[in-house]
């Protein structure tokens, strides 16, 4: 592992590091902040995941979440949104390949050999943490915003028992449903949509539910409402009878603004259930 | 004027607006968030002056001013560094011409044309602002960031009842003493360095001092510790028995991760002087 940068912030330290990844066969970026009391042992960890388009790098200084974790004492981990390189598959559209690894282990080419994000994310990197850094696996909580909130939901979904808390900012809410869905999961996961269940956070609640408290922020200007189907989720919750909070929250869009707004209560929400 | 984009954030609107300058004789972006409350009416204003190869966005999506604008009811603008443009002067470094204004109205050629920096902060854009926005112009203050904070502190001083408060981010601080400073005051004022003392922060605090309070943040370990030159700023403040508080933050360094960790400080250090 490689230390990229380390900055001084909120008196804790926002560090960048790259590692060569088995689960993504290539090297891997991600940014992690360790608040100042980390010094003293290992703190609960937040794991932010990020949107199409978006590295380690975006949320990372314009989501606004240090100084909260700071004040709480969490560690949050910027995971990258896919893996990366020249000799990395790729696609010309936004949505698919570099940039848009939706989270999932790819069974398909040209996707099957670098496209473990579930893997990378669920396994090799949080076992990297813990070997490296001050951060307690037994406190975990996640949340992510867009491909990131449909990353955070079906992780945490998926793992029970790992996540003490679960939020999502604008998620991707029922990609089988979806353009932001359909066509990314047929090229990664194929044509037979059993495959595509674990990784739909609509479907997962209704199906099983997360076995602790869910928050999900929705702006209602949100230039991508018809592809985000905030609604199915929020349908799916309530039918559940989830444990959680829906919040459609008007005049916001789409943009890190929405997210910053909104990151203090997140992380007022995973600090509470992380005991903090 | 043209609106580029406008964001709900923290209640309030983060716009983004172009305009046709008169001052830098080509057109200029900047940002400005206004909280909630001026839709009751005219708020007041905070500027914030960005530093080298800044644009009007990076404090704007970095520096996590809009929370506590939103929460204290006052406006922030975000002004751009400098014209810009193909038909605009510009050099190959990154400290000269484009991103690099200074802050001051160049006298010398080819930079005259276009790099009226001072003219267009202290003159043409609070008139703009003025006719559209819900701002109040008796009550402003201002601030910044490296170049941008030298900006602040050499308009401050230089505009007498002008600004309640200042405070600057790791300012440049002495830029007549500086390579940060000495040439582009060069470049853009001339060699006769009596035109260069109305805009070094050092030398004014000197000859007249603030007629008001001052609050200056700087990096322990900022990597252009030696072009800034605290020091001098420091020394000057206290010989002048100037109100202010200069804070030297250990392990910091010059980045937006600084900026931000002291942004609710400065916040609440202009939210006092404009009564609010």
């Amino acid at each position: 592992m490689q230390t990229v940068s380390e900055n001084l912030a909120f008196g804790g330290l926002q560090g960048v590091y790259t590692h060569a990844s088995d689960a993504c066969a290539c090297d891997m970026t991600f940014g992690l902040f360790l608040p100042e009391i980390a010094q003293a042992g290992p703190v609960p960890v937040l794991w932010y995941l990020s949107g199409l388009t978006c590295t380690h790098e975006n949320a990372m200084v314009k989501a606004g979440a240090q100084a909260f974790a700071a004040r709480h004492g969490m560690a949050v981990v910027f995971p990258d949104t896919s893996p990366r390189g020249p000799h990395v598959a790729d696609d010309p559209a936004y949505d698919l390949g570099q940039g848009a690894g939706f989270y999932v282990d790819a069974t398909q080419e040209p996707w099957a050999a670098n496209y473990g994000m579930w893997d990378y994310v669920s396994d090799e990197l949080p076992t990297l943490l813990n070997e490296h850094f001050a951060v307690d696996p037994t406190r975990q909580s996640i949340t992510g915003h867009s491909m990131g909130g449909h990353g955070a939901l079906t992780l945490a979904m998926g793992l029970p028992g790992r996540f003490a808390s679960v939020s999502a900012f604008a998620p991707i809410a029922n990609p089988t449903a979806s353009d932001w869905g359909r066509k990314q999961l047929t090229a990664y996961l194929g044509k037979d949509e059993a495959a595509w269940a674990a990784h739909d956070a609509t479907l997962l609640i209704r199906a099983r539910g997360f076995d602790g408290p869910v928050l999900v922020d929705q702006g209602g200007k949100d230039q991508f409402l018809d592809l985000l189907k905030p609604e199915s989720l929020s349908h799916a919750m309530a039918a559940r009878r989830q444990a959680g909070i829906f919040r459609m929250q008007p005049g916001y869009d789409h943009s890190y603004f929405f997210v910053a707004t909104f990151m203090g209560d997140h992380m007022a929400f995973h600090a509470q259930a992380l005991g903090l």
